[in-house]
């Protein structure tokens, strides 16, 4: 510890906090319809892109604190950098509440849900690019904060697998300044897919 | 650990995250009232449907989180795929307050009391299918992520013991359909009932 | 852990949670004011009510958390109805900011204050009560979920000494039905005294 | 434990969870807006305000708590009195959310602007009074509550590299009454000079 290494307890609990926060934050948005002489269900039939971006956004924050997870498995101290990198990558994901209902406000409106679509995949490109940034830091000469059990060998290629999140919703965000449609169905789809089982690319980074 | 399993510490933290925030925000749907000329002890007496819903959600939430207490006391390692069934359980969970407001709101609307009634009784439903999901899940293949301890003849008995829940949720929100008031009465008389003290079936899945 | 009994590490975590949020939560019903034409300052001043309610429910549900930690250093352990007993007194503590705003926004109402006073005080009782349930329930038959290093025989003490804050807190609501300022101030005032260090009575339920 | 010594192991759990709850509270208050036949994009850009602040608040939160993480390094054990002292830190760091607020929608507005600034300097100056008053009680008669590898001759120069703080944030403060611009510019660039990496005078508090 002489030199201002930690533990990454309180990092942990600290980022479970936040992380577990914000996505329970994304209900308060959904919002309670005032009818007026129209049919309940009609209506919230109507709201579906409320509850459609509360499961994509839940998934996929739901799948971030997954991944901090199995990245923090490997990773054992932290130092002064490490915990603000940390903090920044948490400003990104607790800004996705704002997006997400920007674009079930805006989904029905023709000029404001390109924009809606691209704010929602900036805000992913930088969690994503957050993600990568923390890693990087703790993969950093030789792997300076990962436990020893960690192939260093391997190091190159986990990293490179992490740069699929930036490059593929980097992908969807300029997908949406053509047709946004398509963009956010992009996106519910990696939502989807990183629900499935995986092996492989995924599991890089664990131990083997 | 070496193929891919951890230990569920992080996972009980972060459950508890989403269920305490979740049950925390109960509150926040509980409106100030702005009387115009009435009075005010009237006005609060009016609003009978939101404290009641506050207090049924309040305990079938917190019920809920006792049951996870209860289960996780019994496993004792995770992997990929149970970590994001547990996020999809805790999505259910967390989408909660939603319905109870909903509920709260059009209680005094004949057509939409059926209508929000429904939706509560449906999120319940799926809130208690997801449980026994992550349940199923780590019960699978002779008990594959619990603890050596549980005896592993009697988890056809435990499982068929949780299926309790979607059945009896299912059947409080059929009877919306007919009647609402009967339907979220038996929705708070479940609420009570499981704040009883009880011995047997509920206990089945602790060590004995 | 034969017959269902658990340590408390979960239950702390998870009260921590609840007690955390509610006490955050409080900040969101603090309103920034929309002023029209008038001065910013002179609005914020008029805004007292709320900087004080905000000031007095932090303070009170800080001294609970408090008062909760002091108590399960001596506890050892938990079963089915001690969780659900402290789910029922975390619904409690979760519901305090709603009188906070009723206080807020009708101290200035001559008939509304009243009302609002009792409700913020019966709140205030109920938390009360709901401590010394769960207390009681720990403390009965000789200790049942006590460490052995509390001496039993101090046990009747130290019950007797809780059951102070349902006494006052009760006394200061019933003053509200006759002059709600003096209430409000008696709550005040509890709020600060709690804050002071003290010996003896406080401390007689920790070691010795 | 004998005296009312406990650790610190609750107490960072709750401080931890209030901070984790302030900082991601702070999306809420940026605001979707809702456009009438304006374009989004420029409705957006003219909400800049709102994002600097999210930016600014985050990072100082975030950077706190960093702070807070590592002065808990240093401590071993807690009592009554500074499990109190705690809890008021903590109430100034959960009351930023609303200045923050107050500076986004009144920056726009010449004389409220002013008013909204000092409120948002003020609290940051309580915060970081707080901060000296947890430490100064720990470090008091010797580091009372430090663990033992601490070198007490370096305490006063450890304490006096805390008082900067207050120092700037209240220098900060008293630009707003001359050019509240400029003093929000000095507090975002103090929220940024925090992230830089540093040795020396911020880490004089760690173990060398």
């Amino acid at each position: 510890m002489g030199s201002g290494w930690t533990d990454t307890a309180r990092l942990e609990t600290f980022s479970d906090g936040v992380i577990a926060i914000a996505i329970t934050l994304l209900i308060l948005e959904v919002k309670v319809p005032h009818v007026a002489g129209k049919d309940l269900g009609d209506v919230l039939r109507l709201q579906w892109p409320s509850f459609a971006a509360y499961v994509v956004s839940f998934v996929t924050i739901g799948v971030m604190w997954v991944n901090h997870h199995h990245m923090f498995r490997l990773i054992e101290r932290s130092n002064h950098t490490f915990l603000i990198l940390n903090v920044l990558f948490l400003m990104t994901i607790a800004f996705l509440p704002w997006p997400t209902v920007l674009v079930a406000t805006y989904i029905h409106d023709p000029d404001g849900r390109i924009v809606a679509t691209v704010a929602y995949g900036a805000t992913m490109v930088a969690v994503a690019i957050m993600f990568n940034v923390v890693w990087g830091y703790a993969a950093a000469r030789g792997g300076r904060l990962l436990i020893p059990e960690v192939d260093r060998a391997t190091l190159p290629r986990v990293s490179r697998s992490y740069l699929v999140g930036p490059t593929v919703y980097g992908a969807a965000t300029l997908i949406a300044l053509i047709d946004p449609y398509i963009s956010l169905a992009v996106f519910a789809a990696l939502a989807l897919f990183w629900l499935l089982p995986r092996s492989g690319t995924r599991q890089a980074g664990t131990l083997s």
